[in-house]
């Protein structure tokens, strides 16, 4: 079966006039769920990476197998106030208003190479946050990795200098 | 390197007097990542368990690479508002008043074999809540499995009936 024809679209989910792409569906099955890791991972293996940054929660979800496969580490990128330890913050802009994202100062070492891996590219706001504070880290972003891309919302332009590779994608 | 050598602990938070044992040195280290997994999938793997069932979020990083070493499905236990579709909600007992978590109604058939992972086991109150959701949705706990318990705690005696695993202990 085809890894789009499993992901579950939500009408008027969060609200009126979008569509929720809901990869629960995918992801409860064990198939389904072993091929998405492992396209992602043949996605990024030529990144060689050190580490794999996931962000918090879904991004977790696929970053973490990915990390496993390669034999990587995994890095968390949390919501404020979930890291014990010195970090960074970095905020970004919502629809109304701005969130941030917080890493652990000490999670990448310098010059190690990151692949950042989350389960979506919408906007690219979440990205965009993220190769920055993974670069105040010290680390080298070799590109980002996803399972979903929305090619409507324009997320690849946001981060157009670097490498941006997606498995499924939406108009 | 003992596993048990990777997690840092951080003594008064996230208030003074608790201990709290920090995961992201251990998850951000390839090899040590690797065999925690791996030590993980190994003590949950007799009981054959169709669909891996992890907690929001530290959950989700130890719990979706063994789903995805057993090429089991992962269902995951959300907190209140993430999941877009049909749910069951259970309250859990914090210090000071009560949490909810959310599973999606269709994320577990009937008489599937569960195995829930979470990376601590405390004081039992989120297990207990997920085991709850996971019988709810017709599906059989087979055991749960965490990377770290808090002895002291004491959230063994509050899921006894369930098999319990862990692979690293504190006091």
């Amino acid at each position: 079966m085809e890894l789009k024809e499993m992901i579950r679209s939500i009408p008027d989910y969060p609200e009126k006039g979008v569509i929720f792409r809901d990869i629960t569906t995918l992801l409860k099955d064990g198939e389904g769920f072993q091929k998405a890791i492992d396209e992602l991972t043949d996605l990024v293996r030529d990144w060689e990476p050190d580490v794999i940054v996931g962000m918090e929660a879904r991004g977790f979800i696929v970053g973490a197998p990915v990390a496993y496969a390669l034999g990587c580490g995994f890095v968390p990128v949390r919501k404020p106030g979930k890291l014990p330890y010195d970090k960074y913050t970095e905020s970004y802009e919502l629809e109304y208003g701005t969130d941030s994202l917080e890493i652990h100062k000490d999670g990448i070492e310098k010059g190690q190479k990151v692949v950042i891996i989350d389960d979506l590219l919408a906007t690219g706001g979440t990205s965009k946050a993220t190769i920055s504070m993974v670069e105040k880290s010290g680390g080298k972003v070799m590109g980002l990795g996803f399972l979903i891309e929305l090619n409507g919302l324009k997320g690849r332009e946001e981060i157009q200098e670097y490498d941006v590779k997606s498995i499924i994608k939406y108009d």
